[in-house]
């Protein structure tokens, strides 16, 4: 952790199937990938300590070296507003939050207990991804809905992606020489999953995911904003159970819907390029939702100093970056095309000199988050 | 019609019971208010045309004087893009948009019947809340959801209050003296219902609510924009039906639901003066939401030249202007504290003189532009 050195990243794929995959790649040396049958948790995390210690292609002498352990945890509900170090209490909180995030909470504890099962009691953290919105004001996390839905079901606004937008707020600070409690940031993470926030002296004033990561921009397949009756006109009209409303909304909308191709964007802007007219469509309309997003954040904050793109699309997408500027010159920003096309993979301003928002491109990392708040609570347990 | 004078308004509450109330306001006379039985819409347009012509309190000397009926229609869909005089296969097509509009189109067509019943083949004209949108571009019009929900139930954004938008903007160009076809307004009709329409060279280029008008801002009793899994995950959770759901966003949400206290702004402002939370929180988020849709058209247009504010409260709620306005100083728009206090019921300026977004007070008048619509379009069918 001193210098911040990657040993070994990987992963673990189709656990549960005959045919389960076990990616390693130690640093600098070969990577190894090997189909196998994994039918649970605790094997799959067995067979990633085998390969971390391993003769050949381990980057440890034992298991003993592993001093703490970090997980991504999906939901935090309003339980989490920071990282934690696991206890039976955390775990506890975590399995009442099962109803909020049905689809991954339940999957994250799977993760913890099969650490735990494998290496006994090293101390485990969990990274939350919506504990950096909860800094939020109640007027940008309630939903106008009756309120028995809050205090009962604590239906709100909890947001996403908290991990990768505190990162890169930090980072455009560093970046900028700024401090980070004077700047109003626009963080666009921009994936197979999107979200925006609004980061005003390093906290989130507002973000476009809300009680689950449906809401706000057009994603990959995840349709975000609608008109809440089209909810129940489709399940109307069609006949269609919750579930299939919610896989539809979810698995088979967003870009792939729109360009009826791909929801990937590369495929898109590449299709666009050949003349393809529903490629065309869902380019537009997933730039001009993000271009509004930004607006709107601008307002919520009466201004903006600095706009960031990170994750998959944000950071490689020449041209998405390019749409969403052009229309926000009312804002006094200049996107300058040659630093937009060159330097790949690396934190670059690609604004003009003299336009009133900065413009960056910050490579997220969120597994830097979750090793440095996992390294900084183990220790704070090591000295108390 | 030349000198635009309205000689008598009126309506009639309650069709259906045997309370029902007529109400008669004839210019320069004494208001009329009768409750009795008045079972549908055919008895109750008769007894309407009684009144215009009553010895008395009436402002015509015969039926026979009124050359034309204007009626507005909620939901236009794409068949209607302006006002039209009735036909028969007009008529056939306002039917196929009740499954659109089915709590306001099969109402409508009772008033139509109603009137050609009591007034045989007087020319009626339909003017649609929809239609001035119908000019926004498909990036703006389209939900991210398969296309199946487009090309075969025609799910996509419409918006309403079209005749108001259109009315207020047309006005705003003439009171600044200033081609519209240059302007970029953003127009928020804020009454009980509440939406907000970017207005671009005259034509509506996007707008807040949807398919239905639930969607966009916060209202009265509407919740306006959720996390489309909220509607899913309450059905879940409470076992409510399509219906329920559907009442409880439409009817039990927004100020009503977040005050606890009442779905009137004045009420919540008032409250609010006293120290009541809820009725802040009620009012923090449905100034915030307002302020950021703002900001989001801003976005869309690349700028505004001018800020509307219309509607029941819109035209009447100091605070709330003042509220919106103040986070939009970066947008180099100044509210004049004087102005936007002094006058009732008038067009005026309430921003300062050196603020870049020209921020106006235009009452509506909706009843006005159906009139004028009815009356070229009869004129048209004269002349023809």
């Amino acid at each position: 952790m001193k210098d911040e050195t990657v040993l070994a990243k990987g992963r673990v794929e189709r656990i549960g199937l005959d045919s389960a995959i076990l990616t390693h790649e130690p640093e600098g040396k070969t990577e190894v990938r090997e189909v196998s049958e994994i039918l649970e948790h605790t094997t799959a995390i067995k067979k990633v300590l085998d390969k971390l210690v391993h003769k050949e292609h381990g980057v440890l002498k034992t298991v003993n070296e592993i001093d703490a352990v970090g997980h991504r945890i999906v939901h935090g509900g309003e339980a989490f507003s920071s990282s934690v170090v696991v206890t039976e209490e955390v775990k506890k909180e975590i399995k009442r939050l099962f109803d909020l995030a049905p689809l991954h909470n339940p999957a994250h504890m799977l993760g913890i207990n099969a650490v735990e099962a494998n290496m006994g009691d090293v101390p485990q953290v969990v990274v939350f991804d919506t504990a950096f919105h909860q800094t939020m004001p109640s007027h940008a996390y309630m939903y106008a809905i009756p309120k028995i839905w809050y205090s009962k079901h604590k239906v709100r606004r909890y947001g996403f992606h908290g991990t990768s937008h505190q990162y890169v707020s930090e980072r455009a600070a560093r970046f900028l020489d700024r401090p980070l409690e004077e700047l109003k940031i626009v963080s666009a993470h921009i994936g197979n999953g999107a979200s925006c926030t609004a980061i005003q002296g390093g906290k989130s004033v507002d973000t476009s995911m809300g009680l689950t990561p449906l809401e706000g921009l057009m994603m990959g397949t995840r349709s975000g904003d609608l008109d809440p009756a089209v909810v129940t006109f489709a399940m109307g009209k069609e006949d269609l159970s919750l579930n299939e409303v919610n896989s539809m909304l979810n698995k088979h909308s967003g870009l792939q819907a729109i360009s009826g191709l791909s929801s990937d964007m590369r495929e898109i802007t590449e299709a666009m390029d050949s003349g393809d007219k529903n490629a065309k469509l869902a380019f537009d309309m997933y730039t001009y939702r993000l271009r509004k997003f930004i607006g709107s954040y601008a307002a919520a904050m009466n201004g903006i100093d600095v706009l960031i793109f990170t994750a998959g699309v944000g950071e490689n997408s020449v041209i998405l970056r390019k749409a969403v500027c052009e229309g926000l010159s009312y804002l006094g920003l200049g996107l300058d095309s040659e630093r937009n096309i060159n330097g790949w993979g690396i934190e670059k301003r690609i604004s003009t000199d003299d336009s009133k928002v900065e413009v960056l491109v910050i490579p997220t990392n969120e597994e830097w988050m979750i090793a440095r708040d996992t390294f900084e609570l183990v220790n704070g347990l090591n000295e108390a």
